[in-house]
């Protein structure tokens, strides 16, 4: 078999065979064919296409290109989220002791943030001392112990996808549903969980700017847990506006622990509520959505999601004061608030802006050498659909740039803002659930 | 500027502008783009095709990635002409001294064979002693003296075509007429010529499989030519049988010399005096097709086109003997006449197959490694619309290797010949003639 005959192959349109798709992955990984293939192979998918069994195999074979954790030992179903990224997107946090607190185990390995998305580990880590390294057997001990651990990814996990996806990152490649399919589920089915709870933003904040692609990824991914054998549902989110209030690191934790105490923002809670309902069924914890919404608002209501949360950040090392008394988090030294230039309706906070200009307040990386200033942020003060009048607060940014490196930035979040004279409707977070592929 | 950038606009069917275009070349060749980016972007191009301006672009920085040959110091209009290659081709050995015969100055850098398609540069070397190898000044000065030298390229022309060639044979983006248009081209103009004749080949035995792609490629070379003051005119002619009878280096040499003798094949005849009279206009020897097309048959006559042909051989310092007696040349040691098995009208001669299997006797090679068998190959006894009756021959096949290993060669050619009951018309070798784009 010679890698070149399989590229000219997918380039015009035929199905790659099981045992093409393996020979290219294996191949990959060890090293004995070289980055130039397969960065042609990846250019050829994003053009043709893959189809369900093409991707399926993909998937697995990328899978098990490294080790795949064995999460037997915690007992009963193992439930995980993934979300495909956006701008102040926190709901791991809240969603997870959530639906612990409700009895679900949930062994979570999550990712940093780059470009204009954050990441789960980064924002845990701006709780002093918590740490997210720790071995699958300490991972497993602890999920046993209190039922949840957010941990960051051992690097003998998916090696394929590593490699591939750092390819893809530089010859224009990303964008390709197969790849973002086999390369979000193949690190999901590693894990070791049993059923997959994904959370596919669409909008300008995320990597699908419309429905149909949003839906064309969450079926495709659905599509691969089916062919594998793994309970798979989707949640198409929105990611036109930013999630809930807060964008950058503390700024985001400090949030996600007020939605634990009950003070949550409405589109932050109403999409933990329903993805969190969905993985109480997946879990066999509930019977009905129904019952499961009404566990979840419980375990918010009696302070026991509150509660995991302080135990899973203690379990991992952090300290938990911060948890406790928020206002301990470190603050930016500068924090300004951006005023309405106009009155109207907000009819747009553009997600992708906002997220931009929060990295280069220093609230995210760049390129991943970058470190992150954990301060650093951005916390709106109104949403899509809010009436605002000249001079009233749009969003405060929080920095320790000095002024002439962040006044520039202040215009860009300016240009982030639309607004109308008419009444302007507040965006459903929930645009629609896929069960199907 | 960044290379991934550029990758995606182009995968998002956008045009890149001229210094886009030049920041990939250049920064190609110096190495600071890695190969992994460069196969990403033809594959974009493969699939999403270059506008006139981008190709001639392309052609532009590909050309002045390394030296270009000057030949002002050979007086008048400097012409050559290029073949997009097949099996058989043996035109340049003919057409070249046939219109240096005539007064045309010919300054002619060659390639070499790769999988079934023969090259030139091997060819001559077939020829005891004879060098390919020439400096430029050395070239001008045989140019200037006789009309005509075909020599190899040197290391330091076209560098950027080199390294692109190289990637694209292992990635998959051969087949892209844009790439493959600026590839032919560059080389061209590098080489200095005033006026180039293109033989663009088409079917079986060519890389231009219809006359459709070979139309598109014919006016796409044509607009580069025209976009950069080269005047510039295509030929398309039939390459789904063999050009004339003789495949195989020496085989083809023995061919070419007969052909100068006034005893060559009609098709390769045709084509020669086609081309030729199309270049002698292009060089203002002659003011019409007619008068150039009579002219060259004169040369032909009354020896001067051997002559030249002789001439040349001795210039680069082949035994001329053989020339004058080409039983000299090297015989392979088995001989096999290959004998039809039907009766009825050739319909087919696949040059595909033909060229593969003269390859696979040690006339071609498989990689750029291998080592070619000057005396091996196939010389046709009948071409298209021959009439045979079982037992006629067919071919007779030249090869040193075993009988074990030629066997199956054997089969193989046989399945390149397909019959028809009823009569079959020759097939004419000139299709088209290109003159705009």
């Amino acid at each position: 078999m010679r890698m070149v005959d399989l590229i000219m192959k997918k380039r015009d349109g035929f199905e790659l065979a099981d045992e093409e798709i393996k020979f290219w992955i294996d191949g990959y990984v060890k090293g004995e064919i070289p980055d130039y293939q397969s960065s042609a192979m990846n250019m050829a998918i994003f053009f043709e296409g893959m189809n369900k069994r093409e991707i399926a195999t993909l998937t697995d074979y990328m899978e098990h290109s490294g080790d795949v954790v064995d999460l037997s030992d915690i007992e009963g179903i193992k439930v995980d989220k993934h979300s495909t990224g956006g701008v102040g997107d926190k709901t791991s946090l809240v969603l997870g002791p959530m639906v612990a607190a409700c009895g679900a185990k949930l062994a979570k390995m999550s990712g940093r943030g780059l470009g204009h998305t954050g990441g789960t580990l980064d924002k845990l880590e701006s709780i002093p001392n918590l740490s997210i390294s720790k071995s699958i057997k300490q991972m497993i001990a602890q999920v046993n112990d209190i039922g949840i651990a957010i941990v960051g990814q051992t690097a003998a996990l998916v090696p394929a996808d590593k490699k591939l996806y750092a390819l893809r990152d530089v010859t224009g490649t990303v964008e390709s549903i197969p790849l973002i399919a086999a390369s979000v589920m193949s690190k999901k089915l590693a894990s070791g969980t049993d059923a997959i709870l994904l959370d596919v933003t669409v909008g300008e904040g995320a990597f699908m700017k419309n429905m149909n692609q949003a839906r064309e990824l969450a079926k495709t991914m659905v599509g691969i847990g089916s062919s594998l054998h793994r309970n798979t549902i989707a949640v198409l989110s929105d990611m036109s506006e930013p999630l809930g209030f807060a964008v950058g690191n503390n700024l985001e934790v400090k949030e996600a622990i007020a939605s634990l105490r009950g003070q949550g923002p409405e589109d932050l809670m109403e999409l933990c509520y329903t993805s969190g309902s969905i993985m109480l069924v997946q879990a066999k914890i509930c019977e009905t959505l129904e019952e499961a919404r009404e566990k979840l608002h419980q375990v918010i209501e009696n302070g026991a999601a509150f509660k995991k949360f302080c135990q899973m950040v203690e379990a991992q090392g952090g300290d938990v004061e911060y948890i406790k008394h928020p206002e301990k988090f470190e603050m930016a030294r500068n924090i300004v608030e951006v005023r309405s230039k106009e009155s109207g309706y907000i009819k747009e906070i553009n997600a992708l802006d906002i997220g931009i200009s929060s990295m280069k307040l220093g609230g995210g990386r760049e390129t991943l050498e970058d470190k992150i200033d954990m301060s650093a942020g951005i916390v709106l003060a109104c949403k899509v659909g809010s009436k605002v009048k000249k001079g009233d607060l749009l969003c405060t940014v929080y920095t320790n740039k000095p002024l002439n490196e962040y006044a520039s930035i202040l215009d860009e979040i300016y240009g982030a803002y639309k607004y109308s004279r008419s009444k302007v409707e507040a965006l459903p977070v929930i645009r629609e659930v896929i069960r199907e592929a």
